[in-house]
């Protein structure tokens, strides 16, 4: 669980591997391994006269910044070590060796870390002096790190890159020149504000587990980090909060004008803007979205901005950390027409495998109906039958029954924890408390109204395997009572039930392969309808379902997801399913 | 460090809020909350007649399947909670409701686990009942579970699913009818075949701590799971190898024909395969790649198989698990003709943010030529002067220095793992080792030719803010002290040293502000020199440099990386960079 295993603990190799495969995911690039430069195929190249945009940095910002080389982004990138800049020879190679010599002139994006700007201007300034057309922008985006603190070194470069990068790539690939390029580049950096957070700093491989450790005890479990960089350096401010409150210290450190430490760019309600969420790469997806969701509609709220696009993804990372940066780019006139706009810059099409899919233009502007009317609408009414049982009756005998369910909750986890994956109890429980809460409503002597709550009521709250098994068996009795329905009131006896469930047991063989002895809860739903058909006694069906339930240790799952669990332990307790439904069914014999 | 941190605890308003999001992301996409239901707006569905593709299964699994909704893949996804299937209702209400109703069939892709399959079965079921007109294809592809365990459930569904999803998103595109969608829908799967392999499973947010301190038992630093699922199970067999020997374990299991078990698919070297390389979610994108790198090393060394299509990203992942899926699928032939083959359905174009961004067709087959032979020409040799030094002094002095720079490494890295990212150490005695290789060949008494051997090598072994100051001073010092070159032999004497030395300080100050009081190598650096060119006395200038390194005790950073650490322990520590050069000039003094 910790990170601080990894597959390759050399991260030279990793870094060459890593390096190479983009030649691989790209067989249009080609990689010159000794200078870490991974560079685009001249034969790949149609407009070899445009402007070169080349970038670079320490590794581990992966798909930053040799995952942007291609059409439309960059022509080539030079690769450090893990979170160091390369050497400016590594740079004076790329700019002198492994560009179209045709193109007139190069343009060089450095994020403002003293290293790469003291690697990349040296670069630089040693292919000037041999001759080449070269031009260097510094990008500093960040605004955790406040001018008091940041002192001479000014603003960090941290996601924002990207957007530069992405803009000028475009520009260059429609043949604008070098002057324009390097303005249009700066005209976007003086436009963005960015701002990372983290759970954590990330673990480096071939660094000892000691360092997980330290950072766990240094960064508490209950706090996050703001103002943390993407070379694994701390941050600036440790919050102890949730992600609403995260994101609006995080959105008011960018956007507040009166902060006079962090107001690096004016961004009112009236700009247009772009946002960008920026995975360090640790965050699952599922957060990620959560996170954007939070951000947009902060953003609206509570500073009126509605941003023209939205990306999403890790564009410029930290290894695998559990952090992210947020990133608004106010869209500023490129004074070069209409057709090269920010915005149709960032939209402009690219053939680099490391930006993130985006939707098209033509979706973000398209004018989005509302769905009809007609779309939404929702099922027929349950029509009423001639089946009475007593509501009074029924609600007493499922109401101890259930609560003896939720009860047993842990116990069912328990179970699960060591033959499945330990959802079984929650999902029971969530099911029961959903009828619970339904129960005072279940006014009608009519059984089909009951099962009307019921079935929707078992759908919509229970899921996995053991929720279909039970809404397809609730939903299949339902129908095969109404098909013993009468023409004038009678009352469901024991009997009627019995054959109901009799019939509805043969239903379930339609959806699942399971018999009793498969380990599921047929162990236990099987029995208990056979006895009760032969006694008409629920007290003896229960029994049955508990003797059922009890057989199952030591079973050997043959179905469910407990099939593929590689573990032992199944010897020593029973199938959580079984057991559940047994719990259930005493509570109503008990109950009756 | 733990990935048991995370930034929402509620998993339920997790799945809702990233579910939202997609709305968000893509404009052209309507949630149904309550269904957990991501459907396009029939507005911008351009033919609405087409069928309609419809997949689904639990959250935790992003971009997999909500992430797909857009043209050319899904028409609608439906969720459910985490690692659990949605129930058969929400399946139903989508079938019957969320679709256009002009659509002539729906395509339901499930994958092969028994929550999901009886929960679509039974949507689908009820959803034929009314009179809809829908297929279900129901998605096996993991060779890990082999055919002995596996028993009556058949292989499960792993992320070879979302190549099945993009065949026949791409197919209903183009208008096919459901008969043909879901026939080649099942002929992608009979020719599939994958396998996960994880570090770790993953921590689902909301549970407790404990469960990632169990993981870490039960699964130890040095082991690696195979045939690891996507909900969390455990894996079928844990290896203790490197990536080679992962990759190769892997490879056999899914590829080997032998083995009866598991020998899925015939796979042989005239088939033509597509490769997909899946992260759980975890994986740095730096090893994902180097993963990549080494899994097409081997399909073509081990195996003979040269894929025509390699993906990489995260499709269908297991939140924030470090693991990953190889999948292969052999291109069958689809019996629809050269416009609808296999591969050329995995490369039509998708407007839906989940799927990774991939070169385009036409990159894929071009013909790349070797490039130039003029692009990879290196630099002229070094023009030879008459500044001329003892070889053999130069190499006993420097030996020693570079010896004790080297063993200083501990003690720098410590220093800058109080105050800086931690790199300083390694970096030096990377440079120094580097030099040290090169000693036995500095022969010649020329002094440039000493500098034309050590300039590069401390610029291709040194990396980061010090390699580059170094870098540029040592270059600039030997611009300087060929500036000072003479008409006839003449010995460099520590008179010309030191006017080259301070000559190559003011250099420096064109690419760094730093000064001595700015905590930099600088506070080591400049004391030297100026003693050295008031005494002529190396030793006298080596105090100096102590001097000024000691001093950087408690001053507060102005420059470098360390400005931005937040911590405190800098009052106790030296500036590492000036501590180290403070080590080698002293080593200097001494052997001279």
């Amino acid at each position: 669980m910790s990170a601080a295993k990894h597959y390759l603990t050399d991260p030279t190799s990793a870094v060459l591997s890593n390096l190479n495969s983009l030649t691989l995911t790209n067989p249009s690039l080609l990689l010159d391994a000794a200078n870490k430069i991974v560079y685009r195929n001249p034969s790949s190249i149609l407009n070899p006269h445009n402007v070169s945009v080349v970038c670079g940095g320490g590794s581990g910002h992966e798909p930053g910044f040799a995952g942007f080389v291609g059409d439309g982004l960059l022509t080539a990138c030079v690769a450090g070590t893990i979170f160091a800049s390369p050497g400016a020879e590594q740079v004076r190679t790329c700019l002198q060796h492994r560009l179209p010599s045709e193109s007139k002139g190069v343009l060089v994006v450095a994020t403002n870390y003293t290293g790469d700007v003291l690697n990349f201007g040296m670069g630089v300034e040693k292919a000037r002096a041999l001759g080449k057309k070269v031009e260097m922008v510094v990008v500093g985006d960040d605004v955790g790190v406040g001018r008091e603190r940041g002192g001479k070194v000014g603003r960090r470069g941290l996601s924002g890159t990207a957007l530069v990068v992405k803009v000028v790539g475009a520009l260059a690939e429609q043949g604008v020149g070098l002057e324009d390029c390097a303005r249009v580049g700066r005209l976007v950096v003086d436009n963005l504000v960015s701002l990372g957070a983290s759970l954590s700093r990330v673990h480096v491989p071939g660094r000892g587990i000691e360092e997980a450790r330290e950072e766990e005890k240094r960064l508490g479990p209950e706090l996050i980090e703001i103002g943390m960089g993407i070379h694994n350096e701390p941050g600036c401010e440790q919050v102890k909060t949730d992600l609403p409150g995260l994101v609006k210290i995080m959105l008011k450190q960018m956007l507040d004008q009166s902060d006079k430490d962090r107001s690096y760019v004016k961004i009112e309600k009236t700009d247009e803007t772009i946002l960008l969420i920026n995975n360090f790469g640790g965050v699952s997806n599922l957060e990620l979205g959560a996170i954007t969701n939070e951000v947009v509609i902060q953003l609206e709220k509570n500073h009126g901005l509605k941003p023209r696009r939205i990306i999403q993804g890790t564009l410029f990372g930290s290894l695998d950390g559990p952090g992210f940066i947020v990133s608004v780019l106010k869209l500023a006139d490129t004074k070069l027409g209409a057709g090269k706009s920010i915005l149709g810059l960032i939209d402009a099409p690219v053939n680099a495998i490391g930006w993130p899919r985006c939707v098209t233009a033509e979706t973000w502007e398209q004018n989005h109906k509302p769905p009809p009317l007609g779309m939404m609408e929702q099922e027929d009414e349950t029509e009423p039958s001639n089946l009475k049982l007593d509501p009074s009756k029924l609600r007493s005998t499922l109401e101890p029954a259930l609560k003896k369910l939720i009860a047993s909750e842990a116990e069912v986890t328990r179970y699960d924890s060591v033959v499945g994956d330990g959802d079984c109890g929650i999902g029971l429980k969530r099911g029961a408390e959903a009828i619970l809460k339904e129960l005072p409503s279940m006014t009608s002597d009519d059984a089909m109204m009951a099962f009307a709550k019921i079935c929707p009521t078992v759908e919509n709250n229970m899921d996995g395997t053991s929720g279909a098994l039970y809404a397809i068996f609730l939903n299949s009795l339902a129908s095969n009572l109404r098909a013993l329905d009468t023409s004038s009131p009678t009352p469901v006896t024991a009997e009627i039930w019995a054959k109901a469930l009799a019939m509805s047991i043969e239903g379930l063989g339609r959806y699942t392969p399971a018999q009793p002895g498969d380990r599921t809860l047929m162990d236990a739903l099987v029995p208990y309808v056979k006895v009760l058909q032969k006694t008409g006694d629920p007290k003896e069906a229960a029994k049955a379902a508990k003797v059922g339930a009890d057989k199952t240790k030591g079973m050997k799952a043959s179905l469910g997801r407990s099939v593929y669990v590689g573990g032992t332990g199944f010897e020593e307790v029973p199938d959580p399913g079984a057991y559940g439904l047994s719990v259930f069914l005493s509570g109503i014999a008990d109950a009756l």
